[in-house]
C-alpha cells in the first residue's frame, strides 16, 4: 500500500483537533503521573543528565531536592544530583509537561487532565504542575526559602482547596476555555491574561463552596487572580493530551512535541515514535527587565512550546496584539506571525479561531517537510530565564527552533518509511 | 476676548480624560442619589412623559413600582404611572445613568462611583443601578415575577455583600480596568466580557473575605462571573463620571450625554448647559435572536451611549474584533468604524488605547461642528429591546443618532455665543 502522508497528517490533526481536554483534578504528582518514584526528578524538554543542564534547570533541581526534603541546602542537593542516587527523565516521557525548567517531584500537586475526546485517539491523561506565579520561582531556577515556602503554600492550601473545587465542578472543559480567550486576545503562552481569568471565573463558585476557611480561600482566589498565568500550566496540560492524540499515526509528519531543557531543543514526530531529534537551544531575543540585558539570558527553556505544537502560542499571535508590548515588536508582527505559520502547518483548527484574521482556524499541526523545504521553522513566544541557578525570569521574547532537527526528523523518516 | 473653540475642547477632554473614576461603593438609590424620592422614577435618555413612553420604557416603569410596593399588578402600575403621582426624570438630571429603560427607584441598589480626577473638573459622583444579566429583565422592560424575585435578590442579598467587599477593598480603579479590557477584545458598551472578569477577580478575595455564607457567596459569584456584561453599569457610572467632569466649559462644541429613552435620542453639549436637543429615535441594524425580526425591535433605547460619549463602545470597536459576531458585520468593519470616530473626535484619549491600531488612542470627544460638518454621526454599539413592555431583549446592532440633534445643538452654539 503506497504511503499517503498527507491523508496520515490529516488523521493526526484531526486527532489533534478532536481532542477534548477536561481538566479533571489536582493530586499528587507521585500518585498520578506513571512512573514517578521518589528517586526521579521529571524536567522540561529532551533528555538530559546533570552535568550538561543548564543554569536555570539545575536551579530548579536544587530547589526541588531541597522541597522534597532529600537536601538541606544548595551544595548538598548538588552534591545529591551529581551522585547518580537521583534520576532525570523528561516530563514528556511521564506524560507530562512543565513551563521553563518543569522540574516535577513526586510530592509535587499536579493537575490532571483527562482527553474526552470526540473521535479517535482519546482517553489518554496529561499532567501538569501548579503554576507558580512571578517573581522568584523555581521555574526560573530560583530555590530561596521564600521560593520554597510559596511552593508548600501551593501544595499544601490550595492545592487541597482545588481538588474539592474541581471534585463539584465535574471538570472544566479547557478547549472550551482556549478557544474563548483567543477571542479576548490571548495566544495562550506568553499571554495567559484573559484565560487566567476564565479559569478563575470558573473556579471561585466552586471554591467558595468547598471552602471552610475564608481568610484561605480569599488568598487562593487573590493568588489565582493575581497570576496572569494561572491557566497556563493546565493549559499546557491540555495541549499535551491534544499531541499525545496525534502522536503514533504510522507515516505523519506532523510534529507531536517541541521542548527545551535549557541546552538542546527537541522535536518528536507523530510517525517516527519516541524517538528526539536535538540542537543546541538558540537564546530569545526580547525586552529584558530594567536591570538584566541579553548577557545574563540562558538558552531557550522549557516544555510550554507544546502550545505553538498545538496551533496556539506564538501560531496564534495574531488574536494577541497587546502581547507585543511583553515580547517586543509591532502589532502588525504578531498578524504576520501566525500568517508565516500557516504554510508549514498541516490544517487549520477548528475551534482556535482568529477574530483579526476573520475568524481563520489557528494553523495547527507543524508538517517537519514544509519546514525544511521552505525553511521556516517554528515560531516560539518564551519566557527567558537568567543563565545562573538561583536568579529568576530576566524578561521575554520570541525564539525559533534549530532547522537542524527538523532535517534529522526528516532523514530518519526517510530512512524508516524507505523514501 | 476672542472665543477660542479648539481650547476650550482641549479643556473639555483634558477633564475627561484625566478623571479617575473609582468604583467606592453599593447602595441604596434614594439615599445617595441627590433628589431620588420615593414618588421619583429615573429613566434613560432625554425627559419623556408616561404618555409618549416607548413599550420597554413602560414596561421598566411597571416592574418598578411593582418592586417597590406601589402597584399589586401591571394593571394598577400604570395607573398609577399615567395618575401623574409619579413624577418622572432623566438619569442624566440626577448623576445617573441605566442601560437600556434605565428604570432606578429609590429603593434600589446603586453603584457609586467617585471621580478621584488628577486634574481639573474632578470630585464629582456618579450612579448607576445593578446589571441584572440576560433573559428576561427590568431593563429590556419585562416585569414578571421571576424578573422582579432577580431585582429583590440582587437588592437583597448581592448588593449587602457588594457594598462590604468594596468598602474592605478601598475602591476599584475603572479605569485602569477599562483600559485592560480594550487590551483584551471589549470596547467597554456591547463587549464586556474581559471587564466583567477583571472586576471579578478584583472582587472575588474581597466578597470570600466579607462573606458569613459560603453558598450565597458561591451563589454571587457565579452571578458575578457568568454575566458578561457585570461590569456595564459601574463602567457607565465611570463614564458618567467623566463625561460630567467635562461638562460645562465655556465654549466647548463637546458632547457630554447621549442618550435615548426609546422614543427620542437626545444630546448635550459642554458649552451648552443643560439643555437636550432631542430627535426621534432610530431603529438599530443588527443581529436578532432566534424566533424575532426587526419588525419587533423598538427604537434605540438607553443611557449606555455615555460609553461612546467618552470614546470607548463603538468608538473603541477596533479593540474588538470579535464582537461582530454579536452585532453583525467583520472584523475589518470594526477597525473602520473606530477610523471613522476620529474625524469627529477632538482628540485621542491618554489612558484608553487600541492595540489593533498599534495602541492608538481612542477617538475621544464628539464634536458637533465636525458632525455637521461632514454629515457623520457618531456610531453607537447597542441590545435591541421589544417594541412591546413585558418581552426583553431580541437582539444587539448597530445604531446613529440623527443628524438633526447635532443640528439643533450648532444653531443653539451659534446663538448663545453670537456666531
Amino acid at each position: 500500500m503506497k504511503l499517503d502522508i498527507d491523508q496520515a497528517n490529516q488523521t493526526a490533526i484531526e486527532r489533534m483537533m478532536t481532542s477534548r481536554p477536561i481538566l479533571k483534578t489536582v493530586a499528587r504528582a507521585g500518585d498520578v503521573i506513571p512512573g514517578l518514584e521518589e528517586d526521579l526528578l521529571l524536567h522540561a524538554g529532551p533528555p538530559i543528565e546533570w552535568e550538561r543542564m543548564s543554569g536555570p534547570l539545575k536551579g530548579a533541581v536544587i530547589g526541588a531536592l531541597i522541597f522534597e526534603g532529600k537536601a538541606k541546602d544548595e551544595s548538598q542537593a548538588a552534591e545529591l544530583a551529581a551522585s547518580g542516587e537521583i534520576r532525570f527523565a523528561p516530563c514528556h516521557h511521564h506524560q507530562s509537561v512543565g513551563p521553563m525548567a518543569g522540574v516535577t517531584s513526586s510530592s509535587m500537586a499536579v493537575y490532571v487532565v483527562e482527553n474526552q475526546a470526540e473521535g479517535d485517539g482519546g482517553g489518554n491523561l496529561a499532567f501538569s504542575n501548579l503554576n507558580e506565579g512571578y517573581g522568584k520561582v523555581l521555574r526560573y531556577g530560583a530555590y530561596a526559602p521564600e521560593v520554597l515556602d510559596k511552593l508548600h503554600w501551593m501544595n499544601d492550601t490550595m492545592a487541597p482547596l482545588l481538588t474539592r473545587a474541581l471534585e463539584v465542578s465535574g471538570g472544566l472543559d479547557l478547549r472550551t476555555l482556549l478557544a474563548e480567550a483567543l477571542h479576548m486576545g490571548d495566544e495562550g503562552h506568553n499571554r495567559n491574561k484573559a484565560g487566567s481569568i476564565l479559569y478563575l471565573k470558573l473556579l471561585a463558585p466552586h471554591l467558595a463552596a468547598v471552602s471552610k476557611d475564608n481568610a484561605e480561600l480569599a488568598e487562593v482566589l487573590r493568588f489565582l487572580g493575581d497570576n496572569a498565568l494561572s491557566v497556563l500550566n493546565p493549559v499546557m496540560a491540555a495541549c499535551k493530551a491534544m499531541a499525545d492524540a496525534a502522536h503514533g499515526v504510522e507515516g505523519s509528519t506532523v510534529v507531536t512535541a517541541m521542548a527545551r531543557n535549557g541546552t538542546d531543543f527537541g522535536i518528536r514526530v507523530s510517525g517516527l515514535g519516541g524517538a528526539w531529534f536535538t540542537a543546541p537551544a538558540a537564546t530569545p531575543e526580547g525586552l529584558y527587565f530594567s536591570g538584566f540585558t541579553a548577557a545574563d539570558a540562558n538558552p531557550d527553556i522549557g516544555d510550554s512550546t507544546i502550545t505553538e505544537t498545538t496551533g496556539i502560542g506564538a501560531f496564534a499571535m495574531a488574536a494577541a496584539p497587546a502581547i507585543v508590548s511583553f515580547v517586543s515588536g509591532k502589532p502588525r508582527d504578531a498578524i504576520e506571525a501566525t500568517l508565516e505559520m500557516y504554510e508549514i502547518t498541516a490544517g487549520e483548527h477548528r475551534h482556535f479561531t482568529i477574530p483579526p484574521l476573520d475568524f481563520r482556524g489557528s494553523p495547527t499541526g507543524i508538517d517537519i517537510r514544509r519546514v525544511v523545504e521552505l525553511g521556516v521553522t517554528p515560531r516560539v513566544n518564551t519566557g527567558i530565564a537568567h543563565r545562573e541557578p538561583g536568579i529568576g525570569q530576566v524578561g521575554a521574547g520570541l525564539v525559533r527552533p534549530p532547522i537542524e532537527i527538523f532535517e534529522q526528523a526528516l532523514l530518519a523518516y526517510a530512512e524508516k518509511y524507505s523514501l
